[in-house]
């Protein structure tokens, strides 16, 4: 847990930090390789997992027949990292290979000037060392054009990031010889997703493709209940703890785990160069809650803040190459006494700071009141807006209430007025829901935010068990992704108690990794079910090294198996430990196949 | 992890045992303390474990104004192991107090000779030294006697079992002054539970009490869907690993952690000795599958199991105290080719030993032919039958086939058989089913086996995550219980990999029992939700103290909040490492009440 990455001064160990991405890159996930999937041209390639079987043994006698098991395909969110071919520095940042796809669109161009430059970070006093050592200049809509890719769907334009998202998405399932048979179809997805369904479901909404013009490094992916359900992992230091280290370490430990976006939610030092170290290592889409900065230039007090102040924060963090913004502007001042009887008033930090603010200046959310100004400065880098949800629930006992679905209506109402600007958003949602509440949630988010895809953290199903709060938290994203809900955010053992190391995040997004599987299972996505299958097919063949390699965590199984029996895996041994080899259920199993055989 | 309870030569070190159930009491679960609740005689005590907490701060100006916070109540599964003034002795066992009970009901007597001491444990050599010590002589139900809480229920009487329960179930809510409002109520329990109609349920065949009169150390509970949902924990040692030792050590840490029952799923060595030593010194009830002991008898050979081994073996576990046998007993022999194409076959071990019985012999499944057999020894005993699901499937790819369905038909028939014997009766379900699919098979089994509990493994909702299967079963398990489900099975992180030690039960049982305690929150279980209350105006008030007790783990929970904020937790410090002083929500939105009041 202490190797770094990091060269340079900020660590002693060369070693240790060209060990860590070594590592990441070769044992994390054994018998499988980095392959690409290519689309129309050269200039699309697809970044997949490609999982090696073995054989399976159809006659054991003296002369055996073997046959032949196809490799798996995986989503792959690990960019370059996953790539032992890639040389990272991750002092220049990785490779910004989208460049060309925006500039071959021609309707954006270089500022010269831009705020980054012109401030020169006066906010902190950082030292030279903690700087990211290059600058690129920024990107911005030329005057009258549109960037956004809701805006290339309307006009029926496929971008080369829908036709990515499309190959993405299927996983190669169009080349798997054995096709799957699915267990349920909930919601309409088709059976091959082609850029076309990616444009039309943008083009209404109903999925968003976070990607700052800014944020070329970024390997596009789609959010919406037509595609496969995503996880957000939150990372960022507070000002109790965490260096800029830890935090990018953490983004590219994330996204090893297959977090599909990474929120950095930093509230404390460094907080821009922290931000420029993250993106430009980033094949992920980066979010932010930008009121967080916005307040540290206030010095903490809410009430102090204003519309210029929180401007010039979203125009700073637009450069930088932010995916997308949250924004609490759903948040209205009539809502406010409608927490008066909750057991935890507000619990979301961002709704605590603006209910702060109208209540201190007497005056309406200046967020909702500039909301048209919001969209202006996100159309001018495509960044998507996540509506914030301040009014979230933060018990089970004040689950559901008005408070709560009188924001979502209002969420509803700016989604409209996003999209007339052809701005991408989704919904954030709760929070703390018993299981019993959780459909509702999704139902009423579908009707009143018009199909916008739905974002929520967990959520929670009891607040008893701080410390496991993955667990509480994992069984609700299960099913409210099953229902319907495009992105879940990750929820770490450590919720409610501190900050997670890196050793929470990697639990949280596992467990989180799992619910978001299990609702594509129940989702019925195209491909979600062939991994489950290989596997189970593995496991009842005693392809304990295919079993193994298959898991979403292979060296964790592996240690698991070997504490109780460790022999050799790649051997075919018919038994395990659980039963020993005369209780074996799947051995006496295959002697029933044998015995109905004959 | 290596410290044990066994004094004796099995064990090198006395100090060691004593302070395994020293911290058993004292640490684990800090300003709580155990306390009883009486019935209606001094001999009904029902043990509840106790959460002090402090006042709430009012007033923080110079003269602060506290206000009390009531103590809560929790269901207390870890019998004399939970009361520190209780003195344990693992060689003799624990108290017998349920003795008295059974006595005045005046339907049983002592047998003088009985199989235990007639076999003298022939089947295996086992050293004197592992013998339990003391030997109790078992008891039968006198000749044209019924001794099951059934048969008791549906003549009208209400046993002490029942009131026990009754009281053991509303969690002390009848005295609490704060009364909570519940989210829902979605099935129909009632807003007193009452040992009339404890009894209605168990007459009814709802609901079960597993209570074998030979096991008088047990504290009763129940098993049904008008119930708190219970979590079960399989310890049990194959012939591959583990000992007498390491399985009682088990069975108690499990029921410190909240297992409602145990299953002693043994297979190994010393199978008869072992099971000796963890009932006598279990205060739940002991399950266990008795097949597999049936198979220790013909040396593995499935097809040479017969009817008089069977029973043998039944009535051996039977006055050793055995609460609840699972008889594989649905499987016939015309559902076995419904398995053929299955991805991975049988994996019930219970339901492939039959399988090849059958096979085999060409021969109908002898449990089910000599179900009216088994009966008439579960009366003679009150033992409760779990209906095994031997055709569970063992992946996605097989839920909901069939072969489960036909086999679940089945075991509805019988469930009417045992019922017309009075004998209680609950029913196994899967195994591998997707999240959409859960439903449907609490539907199902409620129909066609009559509303008898459902008893489910999981369900497991990906096959994907061998080493996190208590995540991927987890979320299944508190969907199937919010639905009804009445005891969930635990699965433990090394389910399919290996046999489970210490640290992965706690995971299993903590995972689970936060399953079932979102399913009782969704179910609108009265008491439910006073804990989960309790601890959200905990944290709202910034009483860490409290926070941290009330928790489901306190010291992992403690430890986490102290791993980034080492402050003392007594003190009132409003705020924590997650934002820091100036971004908490809850601090913020206590402001903002201050602010309103004004």
């Amino acid at each position: 847990m202490t190797s770094s990455i990091f060269p340079k001064s900020r660590h002693k160990n060369r070693t240790e930090a060209k060990s860590f991405i070594k590592n990441l890159k070769k044992n994390t996930f054994p018998n499988s390789k980095r392959i690409y999937l290519q689309g129309s041209n050269n200039n699309i390639q697809v970044p997949m997992r490609q999982i090696h079987l073995n054989p399976t043994l159809i006659n054991k006698n003296k002369n055996p027949i073997y046959k032949k098991n196809e490799p798996i395909l995986v989503y792959d969110t690990s960019g370059p990292y996953g790539d032992p071919k890639t040389k990272i520095n991750i002092n220049t940042g990785i490779q910004r290979f989208r460049e060309n796809w925006i500039k071959t669109r021609q309707d954006s161009q270089y500022l010269n000037i831009n705020y980054l430059n012109k401030k020169k970070y006066h906010l902190n006093s950082i030292q030279e060392k903690i700087y990211f050592g290059i600058k690129h200049n920024p990107i911005k809509a030329k005057k009258g054009k549109k960037v956004t890719q809701m805006h290339y769907a309307k006009t029926g334009i496929i971008t080369p990031e829908m036709e990515f998202i499309a190959i993405r998405e299927n996983m190669g399932r169009d080349i798997l010889q054995n096709k799957i048979q699915y267990k349920n179809n909930n919601i309409k997805i088709p059976e091959k997703i082609t850029a076309e369904f990616v444009r039309k479901e943008i083009a209404d909404g109903r999925a968003i493709v976070p990607a700052n013009i800014n944020h070329p490094e970024l390997e596009p992916m789609i959010i919406g209940q037509n595609f496969l359900v995503k996880v957000n992992a939150n990372i960022g230091n507070s000002a109790i703890t965490s260096s800029i280290e830890e935090e990018v370490e953490k983004l590219i430990w994330a996204i090893q785990w297959g977090a599909d976006t990474v929120m950095d939610l930093s509230t404390g030092r460094n907080i821009q160069e922290n931000r420029e170290w993250i993106i430009r290592n980033s094949p992920v889409p980066i979010g932010t809650v930008p009121i967080y900065q916005a307040l540290e230039k206030t010095k903490g007090k809410a009430e102090k803040l204003t519309w210029p102040i929180f401007k010039e924060t979203l125009i700073e963090q637009a450069e930088q190459g932010i995916d997308y913004f949250t924004i609490h502007a759903g948040l209205l001042l009539h809502h406010i006494p409608m927490t008066t009887n909750r057991l935890t008033g507000i619990v979301s930090r961002g709704g605590a700071i603006i209910a702060k603010w109208c209540l201190s200046n007497n005056k309406e959310n200046f967020l909702y009141e500039h909301f048209h100004d919001i969209c202006n400065i996100c159309a001018d880098y495509d960044i998507s807006i996540s509506l914030g949800d301040g009014l979230r629930p933060g018990s089970i006992k004040d689950a559901n209430d008005t408070a709560q679905f009188a924001e979502l209506h209002t969420l509803g109402k700016l989604t409209k007025i996003a999209w007339e600007n052809d701005i991408q958003v989704m919904i954030e949602g709760p929070g703390h829901i018993p299981i019993n509440m959780i459909q509702y949630n999704m139902t009423e988010q579908l009707k009143y935010c018009h199909g916008a895809p739905f974002y929520t953290l967990g959520p929670i199903t009891t607040d008893i068990a701080p410390g496991y709060d993955h667990f509480t938290s994992g069984i609700g994203a299960a099913l409210i992704g099953s229902f319907g809900c495009a992105m879940l955010c990750y929820v770490t053992p450590k919720e409610h108690l501190g900050l997670p190391n890196k050793e929470d995040v990697k639990q949280g997004i596992i467990m989180y990794k799992i619910a978001a599987h299990a609702a594509d299972l129940a989702k019925g996505h195209p491909g979600a079910q062939i991994r489950d299958d290989a596997l189970s097919k593995a496991r009842f063949e005693f392809r304990w090294e295919d079993q193994l390699n298959l898991a979403i965590d292979p060296l964790t199984a592996r240690n698991y198996h070997n504490e109780t029996l460790p022999e050799k895996i790649g051997e075919l041994v018919d038994f395990c430990s659980m039963c020993g080899p005369k209780f074996c259920s799947m051995k006496i199993s295959q002697e029933i196949r044998h015995c109905m055989k004959k």
